[in-house]
Protein backbone atom coordinates (compact mmCIF):
# COMPACT_ATOMS: atom_id res chain seq x y z
CA UNK A 1 0.00 0.00 0.00
CA UNK A 2 1.09 3.56 -0.64
CA UNK A 3 2.12 5.87 1.75
CA UNK A 4 -0.69 8.06 2.82
CA UNK A 5 -0.04 11.49 2.77
CA UNK A 6 -3.56 13.98 2.19
CA UNK A 7 -6.07 12.84 5.55
CA UNK A 8 -9.51 14.44 5.42
CA UNK A 9 -10.88 14.51 8.77
CA UNK A 10 -15.01 15.26 8.71
CA UNK A 11 -17.40 16.20 11.05
CA UNK A 12 -21.60 17.00 10.96
CA UNK A 13 -21.84 14.88 8.14
CA UNK A 14 -25.07 14.39 10.03
CA UNK A 15 -25.91 17.65 11.43
CA UNK A 16 -27.23 16.66 14.82
CA UNK A 17 -23.96 14.49 15.52
CA UNK A 18 -22.34 17.16 17.69
CA UNK A 19 -19.20 15.71 18.84
CA UNK A 20 -17.42 15.96 15.41
CA UNK A 21 -18.65 19.10 14.86
CA UNK A 22 -17.70 20.61 18.09
CA UNK A 23 -14.38 18.88 17.40
CA UNK A 24 -13.80 20.65 13.80
CA UNK A 25 -14.18 24.14 15.61
CA UNK A 26 -11.75 23.49 18.53
CA UNK A 27 -9.26 22.20 16.01
CA UNK A 28 -9.72 24.97 13.58
CA UNK A 29 -8.52 27.37 16.57
CA UNK A 30 -5.83 24.44 17.31
CA UNK A 31 -4.64 22.93 14.39
CA UNK A 32 -1.96 21.53 16.04
CA UNK A 33 -4.11 18.55 17.38
CA UNK A 34 -4.12 17.29 14.30
CA UNK A 35 -0.99 17.97 12.58
CA UNK A 36 1.44 14.93 12.37
CA UNK A 37 4.66 14.67 10.66
CA UNK A 38 4.44 13.45 6.79
CA UNK A 39 0.43 14.12 7.11
CA UNK A 40 -1.30 16.94 5.29
CA UNK A 41 -4.54 16.97 7.24
CA UNK A 42 -7.77 18.57 5.44
CA UNK A 43 -10.84 19.12 7.71
CA UNK A 44 -14.63 19.21 6.11
CA UNK A 45 -17.54 20.23 8.04
CA UNK A 46 -19.98 17.90 5.49
CA UNK A 47 -23.50 19.22 6.45
CA UNK A 48 -23.45 22.53 7.86
CA UNK A 49 -27.32 23.11 6.18
CA UNK A 50 -28.54 20.32 8.63
CA UNK A 51 -26.37 21.01 11.56
CA UNK A 52 -28.26 24.80 10.99
CA UNK A 53 -31.46 23.28 10.72
CA UNK A 54 -30.58 21.11 14.12
CA UNK A 55 -31.50 17.98 11.89
CA UNK A 56 -29.68 15.21 10.67
CA UNK A 57 -30.16 15.39 7.20
CA UNK A 58 -32.11 18.01 4.72
CA UNK A 59 -33.76 15.82 2.24
CA UNK A 60 -32.21 12.09 2.79
CA UNK A 61 -28.92 10.51 4.69
CA UNK A 62 -26.18 12.32 3.41
CA UNK A 63 -24.25 8.84 4.69
CA UNK A 64 -25.68 6.82 2.40
CA UNK A 65 -25.09 8.54 -0.96
CA UNK A 66 -21.53 7.62 -1.89
CA UNK A 67 -21.97 4.55 -3.86
CA UNK A 68 -20.36 4.84 -6.87
CA UNK A 69 -22.97 4.43 -9.41
CA UNK A 70 -25.02 7.34 -7.47
CA UNK A 71 -22.25 9.94 -7.40
CA UNK A 72 -22.45 9.09 -11.43
CA UNK A 73 -26.15 9.86 -11.76
CA UNK A 74 -26.97 13.49 -12.48
CA UNK A 75 -30.59 12.39 -11.76
CA UNK A 76 -30.06 12.87 -7.95
CA UNK A 77 -30.24 15.99 -7.36
CA UNK A 78 -31.57 16.84 -3.72
CA UNK A 79 -29.82 18.69 -1.32
CA UNK A 80 -27.35 15.50 0.34
CA UNK A 81 -27.33 14.26 -3.38
CA UNK A 82 -26.04 17.18 -4.42
CA UNK A 83 -23.75 17.66 -1.62
CA UNK A 84 -22.35 14.14 -2.05
CA UNK A 85 -20.97 14.86 -5.67
CA UNK A 86 -19.83 18.56 -4.10
CA UNK A 87 -17.61 16.38 -1.10
CA UNK A 88 -16.91 13.36 -3.45
CA UNK A 89 -15.53 16.18 -6.22
CA UNK A 90 -13.64 18.04 -3.19
CA UNK A 91 -11.94 14.51 -0.98
CA UNK A 92 -12.63 12.38 -4.62
CA UNK A 93 -13.04 11.21 -6.74
CA UNK A 94 -13.87 8.23 -5.79
CA UNK A 95 -11.69 5.61 -7.30
CA UNK A 96 -9.29 7.97 -7.78
CA UNK A 97 -9.49 10.22 -4.78
CA UNK A 98 -6.52 13.18 -3.79
CA UNK A 99 -7.58 11.94 -0.25
CA UNK A 100 -5.74 8.78 0.95
CA UNK A 101 -7.38 8.31 3.96
CA UNK A 102 -11.16 9.99 5.80
CA UNK A 103 -11.72 9.79 8.46
CA UNK A 104 -15.35 10.70 9.36
CA UNK A 105 -16.82 11.05 13.17
CA UNK A 106 -20.20 9.89 14.33
CA UNK A 107 -22.32 10.00 17.09
CA UNK A 108 -24.88 7.15 18.03
CA UNK A 109 -27.93 7.40 21.09
CA UNK A 110 -26.64 3.37 21.16
CA UNK A 111 -24.96 2.84 24.09
CA UNK A 112 -21.98 1.26 22.00
CA UNK A 113 -19.17 3.50 23.84
CA UNK A 114 -16.26 4.41 21.60
CA UNK A 115 -16.20 2.51 18.29
CA UNK A 116 -13.95 2.36 15.14
CA UNK A 117 -16.24 1.18 12.11
CA UNK A 118 -13.19 -0.04 9.94
CA UNK A 119 -14.79 -0.82 5.84
CA UNK A 120 -12.06 -3.00 5.00
CA UNK A 121 -10.19 -5.73 6.52
CA UNK A 122 -6.46 -5.28 4.35
CA UNK A 123 -3.22 -4.90 6.53
CA UNK A 124 -3.39 -1.75 7.28
CA UNK A 125 -7.25 -1.91 8.69
CA UNK A 126 -6.44 -5.17 11.19
CA UNK A 127 -3.80 -3.28 12.04
CA UNK A 128 -5.45 0.00 12.95
CA UNK A 129 -8.13 -1.78 15.10
CA UNK A 130 -5.26 -3.35 17.00
CA UNK A 131 -3.64 -0.53 16.93
CA UNK A 132 -6.15 1.51 18.27
CA UNK A 133 -7.75 -0.86 21.03
CA UNK A 134 -4.24 -1.49 22.53
CA UNK A 135 -4.31 2.58 23.57
CA UNK A 136 -8.23 2.28 24.21
CA UNK A 137 -8.76 -0.96 25.88
CA UNK A 138 -12.74 -0.09 26.68
CA UNK A 139 -12.99 0.72 22.56
CA UNK A 140 -14.61 -1.91 19.77
CA UNK A 141 -13.71 -2.72 16.59
CA UNK A 142 -17.01 -3.36 13.94
CA UNK A 143 -16.00 -4.39 10.38
CA UNK A 144 -18.46 -3.22 7.90
CA UNK A 145 -16.06 -5.56 4.84
CA UNK A 146 -19.54 -6.99 3.83
CA UNK A 147 -19.24 -5.20 0.10
CA UNK A 148 -16.75 -3.86 -1.67
CA UNK A 149 -15.72 -0.04 -1.32
CA UNK A 150 -17.42 1.07 -4.84
CA UNK A 151 -20.78 -0.08 -3.56
CA UNK A 152 -19.96 1.10 0.36
CA UNK A 153 -22.48 4.15 0.54
CA UNK A 154 -20.46 5.87 3.04
CA UNK A 155 -18.79 9.44 2.80
CA UNK A 156 -15.27 7.46 4.11
CA UNK A 157 -15.56 4.91 1.18
CA UNK A 158 -14.54 8.32 -1.37
CA UNK A 159 -10.86 7.22 -0.28
CA UNK A 160 -8.84 4.22 -0.59
CA UNK A 161 -9.10 3.95 2.99
CA UNK A 162 -11.44 5.64 5.15
CA UNK A 163 -12.83 4.51 8.61
CA UNK A 164 -15.76 6.27 10.66
CA UNK A 165 -15.61 6.66 14.36
CA UNK A 166 -18.78 6.24 16.13
CA UNK A 167 -19.69 6.83 19.42
CA UNK A 168 -22.17 7.04 22.45
CA UNK A 169 -24.76 6.93 24.11
CA UNK A 170 -25.68 10.44 23.02
CA UNK A 171 -28.46 12.13 22.01
CA UNK A 172 -28.75 13.82 19.21
CA UNK A 173 -28.31 18.16 19.21
CA UNK A 174 -26.12 16.97 22.64
CA UNK A 175 -22.23 17.52 23.37
CA UNK A 176 -21.35 15.35 26.44
CA UNK A 177 -17.98 15.60 27.43
CA UNK A 178 -17.32 11.88 27.67
CA UNK A 179 -17.91 11.15 24.63
CA UNK A 180 -16.25 14.60 23.15
CA UNK A 181 -13.38 13.29 25.04
CA UNK A 182 -13.31 10.18 23.22
CA UNK A 183 -13.91 11.04 20.07
CA UNK A 184 -10.78 13.09 20.13
CA UNK A 185 -8.74 11.08 21.84
CA UNK A 186 -9.62 8.16 19.48
CA UNK A 187 -8.84 10.27 16.70
CA UNK A 188 -6.07 11.10 17.92
CA UNK A 189 -4.88 7.39 18.29
CA UNK A 190 -5.95 6.86 14.34
CA UNK A 191 -3.49 9.41 13.05
CA UNK A 192 -0.42 8.31 15.42
CA UNK A 193 -1.11 5.14 13.51
CA UNK A 194 -1.19 6.18 10.44
CA UNK A 195 2.41 7.80 11.17
CA UNK A 196 3.73 4.37 11.98
CA UNK A 197 2.30 2.69 9.57
CA UNK A 198 3.93 5.03 6.75
CA UNK A 199 6.84 4.41 8.65
CA UNK A 200 6.78 0.80 8.70
CA UNK A 201 7.01 1.27 12.26
CA UNK A 202 3.79 -0.71 14.05
CA UNK A 203 5.36 -2.54 16.20
CA UNK A 204 4.33 -4.70 19.33
CA UNK A 205 0.44 -5.72 18.13
CA UNK A 206 -0.58 -8.94 19.71
CA UNK A 207 -0.66 -11.12 16.97
CA UNK A 208 -5.04 -11.56 17.23
CA UNK A 209 -7.71 -9.51 18.76
CA UNK A 210 -11.50 -9.33 19.46
CA UNK A 211 -13.14 -7.48 16.63
CA UNK A 212 -17.01 -7.39 15.17
CA UNK A 213 -18.01 -8.12 11.68
CA UNK A 214 -21.91 -6.77 10.86
CA UNK A 215 -23.77 -9.26 9.55
CA UNK A 216 -27.46 -8.00 9.51
CA UNK A 217 -30.19 -5.43 10.64
CA UNK A 218 -33.35 -5.82 12.41
CA UNK A 219 -36.26 -3.95 12.02
CA UNK A 220 -39.04 -3.08 14.47
CA UNK A 221 -41.94 -4.86 14.57
CA UNK A 222 -44.95 -3.94 12.15
CA UNK A 223 -48.11 -4.77 11.85
CA UNK A 224 -49.65 -6.24 8.08
CA UNK A 225 -50.12 -2.29 8.07
CA UNK A 226 -46.81 -1.22 8.17
CA UNK A 227 -47.64 0.57 11.76
CA UNK A 228 -44.69 0.02 14.54
CA UNK A 229 -46.72 -2.31 17.54
CA UNK A 230 -43.49 -2.94 19.46
CA UNK A 231 -39.99 -1.37 20.80
CA UNK A 232 -36.97 -3.17 21.94
CA UNK A 233 -36.84 -5.25 25.21
CA UNK A 234 -35.82 -3.30 28.10
CA UNK A 235 -33.38 -6.33 28.41
CA UNK A 236 -31.59 -5.54 25.40
CA UNK A 237 -31.91 -1.76 25.44
CA UNK A 238 -28.03 -0.37 26.12
CA UNK A 239 -26.49 -3.79 26.50
CA UNK A 240 -24.85 -3.47 22.85
CA UNK A 241 -22.26 -5.97 21.95
CA UNK A 242 -23.94 -7.95 24.62
CA UNK A 243 -24.39 -11.45 23.14
CA UNK A 244 -27.61 -12.40 21.76
CA UNK A 245 -28.98 -16.47 21.55
CA UNK A 246 -31.81 -18.16 20.07
CA UNK A 247 -35.02 -17.50 22.79
CA UNK A 248 -33.75 -14.51 24.15
CA UNK A 249 -36.40 -11.65 23.87
CA UNK A 250 -35.67 -8.72 21.90
CA UNK A 251 -38.94 -6.61 21.56
CA UNK A 252 -41.61 -5.94 23.72
CA UNK A 253 -45.18 -5.10 22.01
CA UNK A 254 -47.14 -2.37 23.29
CA UNK A 255 -49.84 -4.90 23.76
CA UNK A 256 -47.36 -6.89 26.25
CA UNK A 257 -46.56 -9.30 23.83
CA UNK A 258 -42.89 -10.40 23.51
CA UNK A 259 -40.64 -11.25 20.50
CA UNK A 260 -37.93 -13.70 20.90
CA UNK A 261 -34.40 -13.90 18.98
CA UNK A 262 -34.37 -16.35 16.18
CA UNK A 263 -31.23 -16.73 14.59
CA UNK A 264 -29.43 -19.66 14.67
CA UNK A 265 -26.01 -17.61 15.58
CA UNK A 266 -24.65 -15.86 18.62
CA UNK A 267 -25.63 -12.44 17.83
CA UNK A 268 -23.71 -9.45 19.26
CA UNK A 269 -26.65 -6.50 18.49
CA UNK A 270 -25.34 -2.77 18.17
CA UNK A 271 -27.16 0.45 17.09
CA UNK A 272 -29.40 -0.36 19.58
CA UNK A 273 -32.52 1.69 19.41
CA UNK A 274 -30.33 3.93 17.64
CA UNK A 275 -32.86 7.39 17.20
CA UNK A 276 -32.19 8.16 13.45
CA UNK A 277 -33.00 4.20 12.56
CA UNK A 278 -36.75 4.28 13.37
CA UNK A 279 -36.53 6.45 9.70
CA UNK A 280 -36.35 2.81 8.41
CA UNK A 281 -38.03 0.92 11.23
CA UNK A 282 -34.52 -0.52 12.08
CA UNK A 283 -34.05 -1.73 15.58
CA UNK A 284 -30.64 -2.71 15.76
CA UNK A 285 -27.44 -4.15 14.18
CA UNK A 286 -25.81 -7.57 14.24
CA UNK A 287 -22.92 -8.50 14.31
CA UNK A 288 -20.48 -12.06 14.89
CA UNK A 289 -17.28 -12.07 16.97
CA UNK A 290 -14.27 -12.48 15.11
CA UNK A 291 -10.80 -12.72 15.95
CA UNK A 292 -8.40 -10.53 13.64
CA UNK A 293 -4.49 -11.38 12.83
CA UNK A 294 -2.58 -8.32 12.57
CA UNK A 295 -0.13 -9.91 10.13
CA UNK B 1 -60.99 22.20 46.80
CA UNK B 2 -63.89 20.57 44.47
CA UNK B 3 -64.28 17.14 43.38
CA UNK B 4 -61.90 16.47 39.94
CA UNK B 5 -64.11 15.17 37.41
CA UNK B 6 -62.82 15.78 33.90
CA UNK B 7 -59.57 14.72 33.32
CA UNK B 8 -57.45 15.26 29.99
CA UNK B 9 -54.24 12.88 29.38
CA UNK B 10 -52.03 14.91 26.89
CA UNK B 11 -48.91 13.48 25.44
CA UNK B 12 -47.22 14.69 22.06
CA UNK B 13 -46.83 18.77 23.54
CA UNK B 14 -43.23 18.15 22.05
CA UNK B 15 -43.36 16.28 18.99
CA UNK B 16 -40.16 14.10 19.65
CA UNK B 17 -40.90 12.94 22.95
CA UNK B 18 -42.17 9.64 22.15
CA UNK B 19 -43.14 8.08 25.50
CA UNK B 20 -46.62 9.95 25.97
CA UNK B 21 -47.28 9.21 22.16
CA UNK B 22 -46.84 5.66 22.14
CA UNK B 23 -48.94 5.66 25.25
CA UNK B 24 -51.58 7.70 24.05
CA UNK B 25 -52.13 5.12 20.81
CA UNK B 26 -52.25 2.21 23.63
CA UNK B 27 -54.83 3.56 25.76
CA UNK B 28 -57.13 4.95 22.87
CA UNK B 29 -57.16 0.62 21.91
CA UNK B 30 -57.18 -0.21 25.87
CA UNK B 31 -59.50 2.71 27.22
CA UNK B 32 -59.73 0.66 30.52
CA UNK B 33 -56.14 1.43 31.68
CA UNK B 34 -57.40 4.96 32.07
CA UNK B 35 -60.55 4.35 33.18
CA UNK B 36 -61.33 5.42 36.66
CA UNK B 37 -64.56 5.57 38.98
CA UNK B 38 -66.26 8.67 38.77
CA UNK B 39 -63.45 10.21 36.24
CA UNK B 40 -64.30 11.31 32.80
CA UNK B 41 -61.09 11.28 30.54
CA UNK B 42 -60.47 12.94 27.74
CA UNK B 43 -56.58 12.42 25.69
CA UNK B 44 -55.06 14.54 23.60
CA UNK B 45 -51.99 15.01 21.04
CA UNK B 46 -51.06 17.95 21.39
CA UNK B 47 -48.91 18.61 18.40
CA UNK B 48 -48.86 15.93 16.27
CA UNK B 49 -47.72 18.54 13.27
CA UNK B 50 -44.84 18.67 14.75
CA UNK B 51 -44.28 14.44 15.83
CA UNK B 52 -44.79 14.57 11.78
CA UNK B 53 -42.14 16.49 11.17
CA UNK B 54 -40.06 14.51 14.37
CA UNK B 55 -39.13 17.65 15.44
CA UNK B 56 -40.08 19.88 19.46
CA UNK B 57 -42.17 21.94 17.59
CA UNK B 58 -42.65 23.61 13.91
CA UNK B 59 -42.36 26.88 15.12
CA UNK B 60 -41.44 27.83 19.04
CA UNK B 61 -42.34 25.59 21.84
CA UNK B 62 -45.54 24.88 22.53
CA UNK B 63 -45.19 24.35 26.16
CA UNK B 64 -44.52 27.72 26.27
CA UNK B 65 -47.63 29.48 25.11
CA UNK B 66 -50.36 29.25 27.91
CA UNK B 67 -49.37 32.20 30.22
CA UNK B 68 -52.81 34.00 30.18
CA UNK B 69 -51.83 37.22 28.44
CA UNK B 70 -50.33 35.25 25.30
CA UNK B 71 -53.27 32.94 25.25
CA UNK B 72 -55.23 36.42 24.83
CA UNK B 73 -53.42 38.10 22.39
CA UNK B 74 -54.50 37.94 19.05
CA UNK B 75 -51.32 39.01 17.63
CA UNK B 76 -49.56 35.52 18.14
CA UNK B 77 -50.81 33.97 15.14
CA UNK B 78 -47.69 30.93 14.38
CA UNK B 79 -48.50 27.51 14.58
CA UNK B 80 -47.74 26.40 18.18
CA UNK B 81 -49.41 30.24 19.22
CA UNK B 82 -52.11 29.11 17.21
CA UNK B 83 -52.44 25.41 18.94
CA UNK B 84 -52.29 27.16 22.20
CA UNK B 85 -55.28 28.83 21.31
CA UNK B 86 -57.30 25.88 19.74
CA UNK B 87 -55.95 23.72 23.15
CA UNK B 88 -57.16 26.26 25.18
CA UNK B 89 -60.32 26.34 23.79
CA UNK B 90 -60.58 22.49 24.10
CA UNK B 91 -59.47 21.97 27.92
CA UNK B 92 -59.59 25.42 29.00
CA UNK B 93 -60.36 28.52 28.87
CA UNK B 94 -57.75 29.17 31.69
CA UNK B 95 -59.08 30.50 34.78
CA UNK B 96 -62.42 28.95 34.07
CA UNK B 97 -61.62 25.55 32.19
CA UNK B 98 -63.94 22.60 31.39
CA UNK B 99 -60.74 20.27 32.34
CA UNK B 100 -60.53 20.11 36.23
CA UNK B 101 -57.31 18.58 35.80
CA UNK B 102 -54.38 17.95 33.38
CA UNK B 103 -51.71 15.73 33.42
CA UNK B 104 -48.72 16.45 30.36
CA UNK B 105 -46.76 13.75 29.31
CA UNK B 106 -43.14 14.35 28.86
CA UNK B 107 -39.88 13.46 28.05
CA UNK B 108 -36.35 14.62 28.94
CA UNK B 109 -32.88 13.43 27.56
CA UNK B 110 -31.64 14.48 31.13
CA UNK B 111 -31.27 11.54 33.82
CA UNK B 112 -33.90 12.33 35.74
CA UNK B 113 -35.71 9.02 35.96
CA UNK B 114 -39.43 9.24 36.76
CA UNK B 115 -39.71 12.65 37.90
CA UNK B 116 -43.29 14.63 38.78
CA UNK B 117 -43.39 18.47 38.30
CA UNK B 118 -46.33 20.10 40.29
CA UNK B 119 -47.22 23.90 39.45
CA UNK B 120 -48.62 24.34 43.34
CA UNK B 121 -47.81 23.58 46.50
CA UNK B 122 -51.38 23.43 47.83
CA UNK B 123 -52.50 20.56 49.68
CA UNK B 124 -53.68 18.47 46.53
CA UNK B 125 -50.09 18.66 44.99
CA UNK B 126 -48.79 17.80 48.30
CA UNK B 127 -50.63 14.78 48.87
CA UNK B 128 -50.06 13.70 45.24
CA UNK B 129 -46.27 14.04 45.95
CA UNK B 130 -46.76 12.11 49.01
CA UNK B 131 -48.88 9.39 47.24
CA UNK B 132 -46.79 8.99 44.18
CA UNK B 133 -43.73 8.74 46.04
CA UNK B 134 -45.17 6.16 48.32
CA UNK B 135 -46.15 4.28 45.46
CA UNK B 136 -42.98 4.64 43.48
CA UNK B 137 -40.23 5.04 45.28
CA UNK B 138 -37.51 6.14 42.57
CA UNK B 139 -39.31 9.28 41.70
CA UNK B 140 -38.37 12.61 42.26
CA UNK B 141 -40.84 15.10 43.44
CA UNK B 142 -40.15 18.88 41.97
CA UNK B 143 -42.50 21.58 42.93
CA UNK B 144 -42.15 24.34 40.15
CA UNK B 145 -44.46 26.75 41.99
CA UNK B 146 -42.59 30.01 41.86
CA UNK B 147 -45.10 31.76 39.75
CA UNK B 148 -48.83 31.87 39.49
CA UNK B 149 -51.04 29.23 37.44
CA UNK B 150 -51.99 33.00 35.48
CA UNK B 151 -48.28 33.44 34.80
CA UNK B 152 -47.02 29.89 34.35
CA UNK B 153 -46.95 29.09 30.46
CA UNK B 154 -47.08 25.37 30.76
CA UNK B 155 -50.02 23.24 28.79
CA UNK B 156 -50.52 21.81 32.07
CA UNK B 157 -51.95 25.37 33.70
CA UNK B 158 -54.74 25.42 31.83
CA UNK B 159 -56.73 23.75 34.41
CA UNK B 160 -57.37 24.57 37.58
CA UNK B 161 -55.14 21.67 38.64
CA UNK B 162 -52.24 20.49 35.97
CA UNK B 163 -49.28 18.47 36.53
CA UNK B 164 -46.21 17.61 34.33
CA UNK B 165 -44.72 13.32 34.09
CA UNK B 166 -41.54 14.18 33.37
CA UNK B 167 -39.24 11.07 32.22
CA UNK B 168 -35.65 10.56 31.18
CA UNK B 169 -33.32 9.81 29.85
CA UNK B 170 -34.63 9.35 26.60
CA UNK B 171 -33.24 10.69 23.63
CA UNK B 172 -35.18 12.43 21.54
CA UNK B 173 -37.07 10.37 18.76
CA UNK B 174 -36.36 7.01 20.63
CA UNK B 175 -39.08 4.77 22.71
CA UNK B 176 -37.32 3.24 26.03
CA UNK B 177 -39.43 0.59 27.56
CA UNK B 178 -37.87 1.40 30.99
CA UNK B 179 -38.70 5.00 30.64
CA UNK B 180 -42.44 4.22 28.63
CA UNK B 181 -42.92 1.64 31.85
CA UNK B 182 -42.23 4.52 34.05
CA UNK B 183 -44.46 7.20 32.33
CA UNK B 184 -47.12 4.86 32.50
CA UNK B 185 -46.96 3.33 36.23
CA UNK B 186 -46.51 7.17 37.29
CA UNK B 187 -49.66 8.11 35.33
CA UNK B 188 -51.83 4.99 37.00
CA UNK B 189 -50.74 6.84 40.38
CA UNK B 190 -52.16 10.48 40.06
CA UNK B 191 -55.08 8.43 38.52
CA UNK B 192 -55.50 6.79 41.44
CA UNK B 193 -54.78 9.17 43.58
CA UNK B 194 -57.15 11.59 41.95
CA UNK B 195 -60.59 9.15 42.75
CA UNK B 196 -58.58 8.95 46.36
CA UNK B 197 -58.69 12.24 47.25
CA UNK B 198 -62.23 13.25 45.64
CA UNK B 199 -63.55 10.76 48.18
CA UNK B 200 -61.11 11.73 50.90
CA UNK B 201 -59.81 8.70 51.00
CA UNK B 202 -55.95 9.58 50.58
CA UNK B 203 -54.38 7.80 54.08
CA UNK B 204 -51.33 6.28 54.99
CA UNK B 205 -49.16 9.24 53.81
CA UNK B 206 -45.97 10.28 56.05
CA UNK B 207 -46.07 13.80 57.38
CA UNK B 208 -43.62 15.15 55.53
CA UNK B 209 -41.39 13.97 52.38
CA UNK B 210 -38.16 15.23 50.75
CA UNK B 211 -38.68 17.20 47.34
CA UNK B 212 -37.21 19.63 45.33
CA UNK B 213 -38.13 23.54 44.50
CA UNK B 214 -36.50 24.97 41.22
CA UNK B 215 -35.03 27.79 41.67
CA UNK B 216 -33.58 28.78 38.40
CA UNK B 217 -31.79 28.07 35.53
CA UNK B 218 -28.27 28.13 34.50
CA UNK B 219 -26.46 28.86 30.99
CA UNK B 220 -23.64 27.47 29.04
CA UNK B 221 -20.78 29.49 28.48
CA UNK B 222 -20.92 31.91 26.18
CA UNK B 223 -17.88 34.68 24.78
CA UNK B 224 -18.36 37.68 24.35
CA UNK B 225 -20.41 37.00 21.02
CA UNK B 226 -22.87 34.62 22.12
CA UNK B 227 -21.00 31.86 21.05
CA UNK B 228 -20.99 28.59 23.26
CA UNK B 229 -17.44 28.00 24.43
CA UNK B 230 -17.81 25.51 26.96
CA UNK B 231 -20.24 22.25 28.16
CA UNK B 232 -21.42 20.60 30.89
CA UNK B 233 -18.65 19.22 33.09
CA UNK B 234 -18.51 15.34 32.80
CA UNK B 235 -18.57 15.44 36.95
CA UNK B 236 -21.74 17.00 36.67
CA UNK B 237 -23.22 14.97 33.42
CA UNK B 238 -25.91 12.09 33.99
CA UNK B 239 -26.05 13.42 38.35
CA UNK B 240 -29.44 15.03 38.23
CA UNK B 241 -30.84 15.93 41.72
CA UNK B 242 -27.28 15.22 43.23
CA UNK B 243 -26.15 18.26 45.21
CA UNK B 244 -24.02 20.71 43.94
CA UNK B 245 -21.54 23.30 46.50
CA UNK B 246 -19.89 25.84 45.72
CA UNK B 247 -16.83 25.44 43.81
CA UNK B 248 -17.69 22.03 42.78
CA UNK B 249 -16.56 22.28 38.57
CA UNK B 250 -19.90 22.76 36.48
CA UNK B 251 -18.66 23.78 32.72
CA UNK B 252 -15.68 22.68 30.96
CA UNK B 253 -14.59 24.95 28.42
CA UNK B 254 -13.66 23.47 24.85
CA UNK B 255 -10.10 25.05 25.60
CA UNK B 256 -9.80 23.14 28.28
CA UNK B 257 -10.81 25.51 31.29
CA UNK B 258 -13.14 24.71 33.75
CA UNK B 259 -15.66 26.60 35.42
CA UNK B 260 -16.91 25.95 39.08
CA UNK B 261 -20.71 26.49 40.80
CA UNK B 262 -20.56 29.78 42.47
CA UNK B 263 -23.84 29.81 44.44
CA UNK B 264 -24.05 30.24 48.06
CA UNK B 265 -26.95 27.80 48.37
CA UNK B 266 -26.59 23.75 47.87
CA UNK B 267 -28.33 23.00 44.57
CA UNK B 268 -29.95 20.04 42.67
CA UNK B 269 -29.46 20.27 39.51
CA UNK B 270 -31.67 18.64 36.67
CA UNK B 271 -32.44 18.85 33.11
CA UNK B 272 -28.65 18.32 33.08
CA UNK B 273 -27.71 19.06 29.10
CA UNK B 274 -31.08 18.55 28.35
CA UNK B 275 -31.18 18.83 24.37
CA UNK B 276 -33.80 20.95 24.00
CA UNK B 277 -32.55 23.30 25.80
CA UNK B 278 -29.70 24.64 23.56
CA UNK B 279 -32.30 26.66 21.87
CA UNK B 280 -31.99 29.06 24.73
CA UNK B 281 -28.33 27.92 25.56
CA UNK B 282 -29.49 26.40 29.04
CA UNK B 283 -27.54 24.14 30.59
CA UNK B 284 -29.31 23.05 33.42
CA UNK B 285 -31.93 24.19 35.72
CA UNK B 286 -31.15 23.95 40.21
CA UNK B 287 -33.80 23.10 42.87
CA UNK B 288 -33.20 23.35 46.63
CA UNK B 289 -33.82 20.39 48.50
CA UNK B 290 -37.17 21.29 50.62
CA UNK B 291 -39.85 19.57 53.04
CA UNK B 292 -43.35 18.64 52.16
CA UNK B 293 -45.65 18.10 54.59
CA UNK B 294 -48.85 16.74 53.75
CA UNK B 295 -51.24 18.28 55.75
Amino acid sequence: MAKIEQVAVVGGTHGNEFSGIYLLKKWNKRPEYLEREGLTIHTLFANTKAHEENKRYIDCDLNRQFISTSLADNSLTNYEQSRAKAINAELGPKGDAKSDFIIDLHNTTSNMGPTLILLQSDLFNRQLGAYVLAKMPEAVIVFEDQVSLEEHYFLASVAAQGVIVEIGPQPQSVVRQDVLDYMEAMTQHILDFVVLFNKDEVTSLPESYQAYRYIESLKLPEDEHGERIGMVHKNVQDQDFKVLTKGDPIFTLFDGGEICYQGDYEAYPHFINEAAYYDNNLAMSLAKKVSMLTK
